[in-house]
């Protein structure tokens, strides 16, 4: 195919990623004196959607890289300022931004709950207000992700699963997505840009297209083998999956790594595969099993000879909850708290410090918010929010992905049993809020 | 903020945006001998989600911009080396890639309905198996941001609606979801990037914390008005919406276009601001309502004084359909029909020739997708499909996003009535599949 100009490549203009509305308010700001009014800006919740008993922090790293590139290019001031969304003296002063301001977040990987101040942005009016849409975009889009995933993996009762998702959603977003789901506690991921960015393990061998386009299955299974070896997974249920599994093991012999079945009764088929690849002798092959599994078609399957689940559509789309609900609102002007009216009942104003406290057994309890001052100090304390960036500079030693696995693994463990049920139901930590 | 290495910048290398097991496939059909076997893939849904009654086809312009980009860089190669994805020949092969067959498809805005063949890839099978995830990505987000947003088109009966979603999705999925919005009808998007790329109108004036920045109200839309003037929307529900009201009309008189509500219930808000907008001679001001507006919500608003809808959430996830069901489908190989043996009822093997049915009325009977021929030719027939890539050349003259705009504003004027009715049916033009 021929090169072209891809015009979809200015979507990665950082500063552009933005609502048009936070231009004109700079603009007037700025003509108007309060540009430069201390502020404090906080991403939370009102509540978790569908039920769901907690929110997953996930997103953080993929935000310090967009930041980074928060930087206005010639030709992003010349788009604001020839359409009319700036005037003379904006431009002119978004040529020289620089965030320098300070944000705090909770950890990547950490729980979340209504109320939950997950990152406060604080810094002169201009500068935070940019960074809104971006900051939520990839809050909603990456929490969302990452709850559904830590509920397919409680549901998976320790099997893995594989994030097979990527062709379901955006391009972009998918690898996104991959990064969420292993965060949450995937095994690996089929899309490679993810496997790439973010060193997460990849997998794959073959599809339904790659048996049809050989003669017979076993000459397919065949080449498979003859590439991979016996290490692999033949995909047995592109004709009857009896034969299929038949043929696998007549072509790569007990040894055999994996078969995956990807279509039918999941739960008949993989107690009918079980039973024939160990009258086979091939009673270390694993099984896997893929189409349209969620958390509940997961859980649905415990009692199923499965090995490993692979997931698609329902992890990528958030299972059911395509979006956290974030929101990023500003809450304190020059040191006085704000809030709009309508909100006086659930919001308070002014910049929140939480803590989670728990019991000496290690259970948490609640969340304890306080506006404008700290949580007085219990043992069991464990404080929520840590320096990301100080004076537009990254101050923190952002954890690996690995280390935010683990944080959410702890605090799955640490939080009331309910938490782990499927079920919609009330959030599973209370937000103590303190004025 | 400090310059850094945007790692996720790595993921506009299109080529990662794919599944490893496509690289597999490639590995094992280059050694085997099967990756030059000409190949026909379709795209095309079993069902649409939801109970909708039509698909809208969206996407096809950026799948042409990925496309172009679909080359690998020497780093590339290396990673899929490096990682053992692909073997020595595969790598060498993977250099010299340039998709050199055939692309045929729907046209953006034209509708699609469960079996219709949307877009037909043909090549070899090495060549056409690398292009599955990303086409698939593209048409099953596009597509279901186009399909919920074309439902919300129906259900303003005219009224102009802004897409205001950006901060509810993947920071690149909204600049996509604004193209397809806007595709699907929508007046303008918040979305900078989206008017940058696409040429599409964007807007915004202010959020609630321009409003808390300033010493009261009346100071906040002054400062607004003195910016932008008067032909700007002043957002009145930060406190009280009727002192906002009056607060609005005090600073910039009874000739200021617009005021936003974006709270409480929009319906009686809609109705006592109408009332006295007028009382207070701003018997031109248009009011715009926001927050959380699905399509049953903006319809449960026909009546209300209503001008302009902004939506956000419901747009950017589909509403409650975030992804479009669509597969990729091997269907021919060497001129043989070929299909997976557990689909033999719902699937037609073989390259399908699409054309849609109409009385002398102009409304569509029916789809006709025959297989391996040609539909008998029919007065009122249109044909679906039309050439995009010839021998890996664009060779279509791609529709403007304007000329799309007006494909579906025809197609849904053809298809049977009930195809406008947002509760949940059966697809509202049946595809007749012709073996």
């Amino acid at each position: 195919m021929r090169d072209a100009v891809p015009a979809g490549r200015a979507t990665t203009s950082v500063p552009l990623l933005t609502d048009h509305y936070e231009y004109t308010m700079v603009s007037a700001a700025l003509a108007d004196g309060t540009a430069e009014r201390p502020c404090v800006f906080e991403v939370f919740a009102r509540r978790l959607p569908n039920g769901r008993r907690y929110g997953v922090v996930a997103g953080i790293g993929r935000l310090v890289e967009r930041l980074a590139g928060f930087r206005f290019a010639e030709e992003d001031v010349d788009f604001l300022r020839g359409n009319g969304v700036v005037d003379a003296d904006t431009a002119e002063w978004l040529r020289r931004y620089r965030f320098s301001g300070d944000i705090d977040c909770y950890a990547e990987g950490d729980l979340f709950f209504p109320g939950s101040p997950i990152l406060t942005v604080s810094g002169s009016f201009a500068e935070c207000v940019l960074l809104e849409t971006v900051i939520l975009s990839i809050l909603n889009h990456d929490c969302a992700i990452a709850a559904g995933a830590a509920r397919m993996v409680t549901a998976a009762r320790g099997r893995p699963i594989i994030e097979m998702g990527s062709r379901r959603t955006h391009e972009d977003a998918a690898v996104a997505a991959a990064r969420a789901a292993y965060l949450a506690g995937f095994a690996s991921t089929s899309n490679l840009a993810a496997g790439r960015a973010y060193g997460i393990p990849t997998g794959g061998t073959s599809a339904h297209a790659f048996t049809l386009l050989h003669s017979d299955e076993p000459a397919a299974f065949a080449s498979q083998v003859a590439m991979l070896g016996t290490d692999t997974t033949l995909l047995v249920d592109t004709y009857d999956i009896s034969q299929g599994i038949r043929n696998a093991i007549a072509v790569a012999g007990p040894g055999l790594r994996a078969i995956r079945i990807d279509s039918g009764d999941l739960d008949v088929m993989a107690q009918q595969s079980r039973e024939l690849l160990n009258s086979l002798g091939a009673t270390d092959t694993a099984i896997v099993v893929s189409g349209d599994l969620d958390e509940y078609a997961i859980a649905a399957l415990a009692a199923a000879p499965v090995d490993v689940y692979g997931a698609g559509t329902a992890v990528v789309t958030g299972s059911g909850a395509p979006t956290a609900n974030l929101v990023y609102k500003l809450v304190e002007v020059a040191g006085r708290p704000v809030v709009k009216r309508s909100e006086h009942k659930r919001t308070v104003g002014g910049r929140k410090t939480a803590v989670r406290r728990h019991k000496p057994t290690g259970t948490v309890v609640e969340e304890v918010v306080v506006s404008q001052g700290r949580p007085e100090s219990m043992p069991g304390d464990r404080e929520l929010q840590r320096p990301l960036v100080r004076g537009g500079e990254i101050v923190a030693d952002l954890p690996s992905l690995t280390e935010s696995r683990d944080l959410l693994r702890q605090g799955l463990i640490a939080i009331p049993w309910e938490g782990l049920k499927l079920s919609p139901g009330d959030p599973t930590v209370p937000v103590v809020m303190l004025p």
